[in-house]
């Protein structure tokens, strides 16, 4: 307990890693059609990767963070009586009688500031004046704010009374020794972090920011504010979109890209990543092509899993256990729309759950559906959708097409709308579910 | 333009600076107890700070960030047309007739991948192999996915006709050339970063994040993690609490503590700390008391403005602009309540406006009172309260007392209940207005 100069040793220190999985265990069925449901793909993944282990970090460090232990206070807060006001210490008994008319005059037998340490005692018939957050000198039950008097340094002429403990703060009024300040699993904000750190609380046990890096593959790939040199070649946009939505989740983030189809080119830029990271994300190249150089390359680095995933968009889905290390990694499809709907199934998740932080999955929220929207049977259809509020009820629409290079749409929506795979058409006014992503 | 390498100049690249105010403007009238109402006091302070000037910054690094420029495409995207899926380029009519019984077979005249330029022309009565994204050669009208195909390499049987235009991305499906992709003021997140990336620009114009300093100032005062040494000393909570707060609006944050009510080290520390601050945000000290170090000093490092506020807590408020730069300083009471409570007010707003972010004030949302609610006339009042959803409606409860030395209370509440200078008495099932606190 040294590293947390806590007194009580409320939970393990620093948690042993919970090693990787030394292979892949049995994927889930498959439907007739070969593919995965969304969940089951979800859940396996999950399964796959353990929280990262905490260790005691500094309270500004952790904001945001998941704290890992209960924490209880080992102090009363205030841990003394002390004043509420500027103003004078006094036995409330010794002014009872005091009026604006006729004011009773005190000796000032002294002075406390805040940070003194007050423990002069009050004689009877004295004052000793105060100020907000001085303690109250032994033999005093009442403060008498200034404005109550003439302010007097020497002698202070009282003109109202004041009841006995009136504008004292009782030791332990806000926090008794021994409560419980935090509970596992709660997120550490600006409120709970100011409380801990009154209890005299500098570090905690919270899961660190995931390191996570994010690949882009493809020979076809040129970096925005670069010119396109030859027909075919396109601005890189996913390893921009998905570093930042892996920001917005709160982890650090490093973008790499390859613009390459080579294998060797790609082994040495995944291998070169491994030793900063505690996920990798990769873009492009788990599809059926020819050119699908991850889909290649990654077995021959680590344990994988390469499957389709009965939703739309999204389907081709890749995960690895990757390196020495067996590092986690996600291998999302290349086109951009599908890129960000599996970050949200798949990759939201695992860093959530690399951090520790419940929920894990999106919570669906019911909307209403402003216009009829179809779908094709047999998948799960994520629309684009804008959800806007109505009179108390959440109106859904779809926005643009499904087609998965539709930037415009994805950027310019709040939602996705969840089109399950027995639905065909929804009709205006009946209840659809959503995400929302106000948050990325 | 050489900065944004964009074509079109959309606006002024850098602005300039705005020049605080020589001196304060006159300070909003007070009522007959002296004291400000706490609207006219946020819209004081929020007339003498100016946005930051907006500068072009990197995509990732404006992630968060609020947009300073209209920005429209200058290409369409995508740039080419281009194939949907991974297949062969045909002229649909050459396959009219495929059908599985009476497959077609047509020669591949060649293969192209994402990134190939794809100039070769299609032949009559050819195919050529295209990956998902690449180029759709000329002559092509169409795309076979492999899926309807043997998937041979020099020679293909077709098994399902397409129709002219299917599996093809046509150019500009998702953006034309000109089109608007983002407005001023727009917050830039994932996926606007990724249609900007995919539209080539790699730069923005934004305002930077605040650099913010945080000075907690007292005698009284001993970092957490440190004993208390002699009765009287507390630990510093404040400057950890508001510095998270700070955090939590997307600024740069410094905290520094002067565990001190000397003058001249107050004095020493704030200066030393004007060249890097955009804002410099103390607490405590801008009360009555003798040891109200702050007010005391303040007034000679530049000019300041100190008020009575008719709000509970948060009574004691100090505004200055400093130094040379005339960095502006807002000086909040040193009641950690008080100084959260104050933040809510002040300092958030002031921040919202360096940042350009609208609204730049708390959206109050309507509630139920879930129990009887008691306010003191002639103030406005913040009671903490926890908000929770019961069947629709909004339930709103207070937590704990009124008195602003309660840490405990505040960390545990989700909103503060605003309760108006002339209430005296909410009852249970009447509305009121709150304000979130769901993101700090």
């Amino acid at each position: 307990m040294a590293l947390l100069r806590r007194k009580k040793k409320v939970v393990e220190e620093v948690e042993a890693p919970t090693p990787p999985p030394a292979s892949l265990p049995d994927p889930p069925r498959t439907g007739e059609d070969g593919m995965r449901v969304m969940e089951d793909h979800r859940d396996y993944l999950l399964g796959l990767v353990e929280p990262l282990p905490y260790f005691g970090m500094s309270l500004l460090d952790a904001h945001g963070l998941t704290l890992c232990e209960d924490i209880r206070s080992e102090t009363d807060l205030p841990a003394f009586d002390n004043s509420q006001m500027d103003g004078y210490a006094v036995r409330a008994e010794d002014i009872a009688a005091a009026s604006q008319g006729e004011p009773l005059s005190l000796t000032v037998a002294g002075h406390v500031a805040a940070g003194d340490d007050g423990t002069e005692e009050l004689a009877q018939g004295k004052a000793i004046k105060v100020m907000t957050g001085a303690p109250i000198p032994p033999g005093a039950n009442a403060v008498v704010p200034l404005e109550f008097t003439d302010g007097g340094d020497e002698e202070v002429k009282v003109y109202e009374p004041v009841a006995p403990g009136e504008y004292v703060r009782v030791r332990g009024s806000d926090i008794h020794d021994g409560d419980q300040l935090m509970s596992r699993g709660q997120r550490l904000d600006a409120r709970t972090i100011g409380l801990l750190a009154a209890a005299g609380i500098d570090k905690v046990l919270a899961r660190p920011r995931p390191r996570v890096v994010v690949v882009s593959t493809g020979a076809e790939l040129v970096d925005p504010g670069r010119p396109l040199e030859r027909p075919g070649q396109i601005h890189d946009a996913n390893s921009f979109m998905i570093a930042a939505a892996v920001k917005a989740e709160g982890c650090q983030v490093w973008r790499v890209q390859v613009a390459s189809d080579e294998p060797e080119a790609v082994r040495e830029a995944i291998t070169d990543q491994l030793i900063r990271a505690d996920l990798v994300i990769t873009t492009g190249g788990v599809s059926k092509g020819d050119h699908d150089v991850v889909k290649q390359v990654m077995p021959s680095l680590g344990t994988c899993d390469f499957a389709e995933v009965a939703m739309q968009p999204g389907k081709p889905q890749g995960f690895g256990l990757i390196g020495e290390d067996r590092v986690p990694m996600i291998m999302l499809p290349g086109n951009p729309v599908s890129a960000y709907v599996s970050f949200q199934c798949f990759v939201r998740p695992v860093i959530r759950k690399l951090m520790g932080v419940e929920p894990l999955n999106h919570h669906p929220v019911r909307c209403v559906a402003g216009s009829v929207m179809r779908s094709a049977k047999g998948k799960l259809q994520f629309g684009r959708a804008i959800v806007r509020e109505d009179n108390g009820r959440r109106l859904v629409d779809l926005v643009g097409g499904h087609s998965s290079h539709l930037l415009g749409d994805l950027a310019a929506c709040n939602a996705l709308v969840l089109l399950g795979e027995d639905t065909e058409v929804v009709n205006a006014g009946e209840r659809v579910m959503v995400w929302m992503l106000d948050n990325d």
